[in-house]
């Protein structure tokens, strides 16, 4: 099975802690997005085209393990890996990683769904092929 | 000219503080929200019914004063003003009161727009009968 | 073993939504906190009360799943339960329930620590002799 | 009076947009503090900073004009000015710029206080320094 994996920074704003002095709990979910969100435009296939055809790809499942808690100013990289497996649910993992040290990991799972009726659809031709793309540049950067 | 006026009561939580141990600014507009959709509700008509109609009502303007922090757990206030004008534009106050001191005040302006084209509309009769009826009652409520 | 258990009602705000016209996926933590809180609440032991004697209460791991949109201005009960086995780690379960259907449910797992350093602390004494009320309450009403 | 200027730019994601298909109107808020925390970085008197020495710097008043919605994935530029005026009061306006049209502009007013007791303080020597050095660099450039 390939992997896709891709690293996003993100600045702890003050907006997202709260006054345990740190980040929300609820706030993860928002750092996963956004790490998918950029995983799937540096693959060629920005959500927001994918939302233009109509196709949403709603959560369906989120897990997170609070290691050591983000903090104000933080820099974090959220390191986001999609294990590419050809189920119609896609699966999507992630680590929070500040100074090298991982403070909170999860993951994700979804299912591409109709616009209009909220139904569950095909994953898009622009989406796998740009997956497809993708891993035949992990694939080749591996046998290098 | 006659305002319509309701009280509602939010309970602040943790998600809602930041690491000043108080409430993150930008949540204050949450509470008007919230205080101006009760102050619909209560008129009996629902925002939902009104988007239902294809009617959206963004904000366009807002403004805040920060009196006193409010903090975890506060039971608050919103103490929501509608001053009834009959222009395209309509005006709300909001009060924010704890153990009946004003710890924020604020305004927000906004105008009925059509939910495709985002273009403004006169504002639904559902609205305009619902405004009537609450200007007699209060009208009434002061005559006695 | 004994369970804690209690309902709250939560209105949809259009705050929580996002452009998919449902709840935000990571607005549902919040959701969670609130059940939380106010089954703290109604046992006896405020959170407020136990951040006030230095013990904070942080989620140190969160599961849900997303069985059916939350919308707009729905009417949510969160059902908050609480299976006390008297570890460090506390577990809690959630359901989230519009109209008799479960639309989303999950769990959280929480350790007492110090305010100061985050360090694991045991259980206040404060919430321990809630947590017995409210268990031989629950025993007490079983056995009627 | 000299004025320090500083542009940021943020993604929109997708937890920033409600149902309307649009930003969220509390979140421009944030995006204010981002323009204006990435402002005192600029000069070289990050906000952490100023925290660490027990100097806070609360919103007293924030207002905002909403001219055009923000949408899911816009690059925003913030764009942060501080006009100098050795009074207590900082005066801080933005204005949220997509493809070099203007969408918002607001403004916000902050006093430094005291991170113990909230009380009013002078601002700090820190702060005072990096403005100075901030308008001197201005003017420099002006002159050239």
């Amino acid at each position: 099975m390939t992997t896709v994996r891709h690293d996003t920074t993100i600045r702890v704003r003050y907006a997202d802690t709260d006054k345990m002095g740190v980040v929300y709990n609820g706030n993860y979910l928002r750092y996963f997005e956004i790490g998918r969100t950029e995983l799937l435009r540096h693959i060629g296939v920005p959500y927001a085209q994918l939302e233009a055809q109509g196709a949403l790809l709603p959560v369906i499942e989120a897990h997170i393990e609070y290691l050591r808690p983000a903090r104000y100013d933080d820099l974090l990289t959220v390191r986001t890996t999609y294990a590419v497996d050809r189920t119609p649910v896609l699966r999507l993992a992630y680590e929070i990683v500040v100074d090298s040290d991982v403070i909170a990991r999860g993951s994700t799972r979804h299912t591409f769904v109709d616009h209009a009726t909220f139904k569950p659809i095909r994953p898009p031709r622009l989406f796998l092929d740009a997956v497809e793309r993708a891993c035949s540049d992990t694939l080749q950067s591996v046998q290098q």
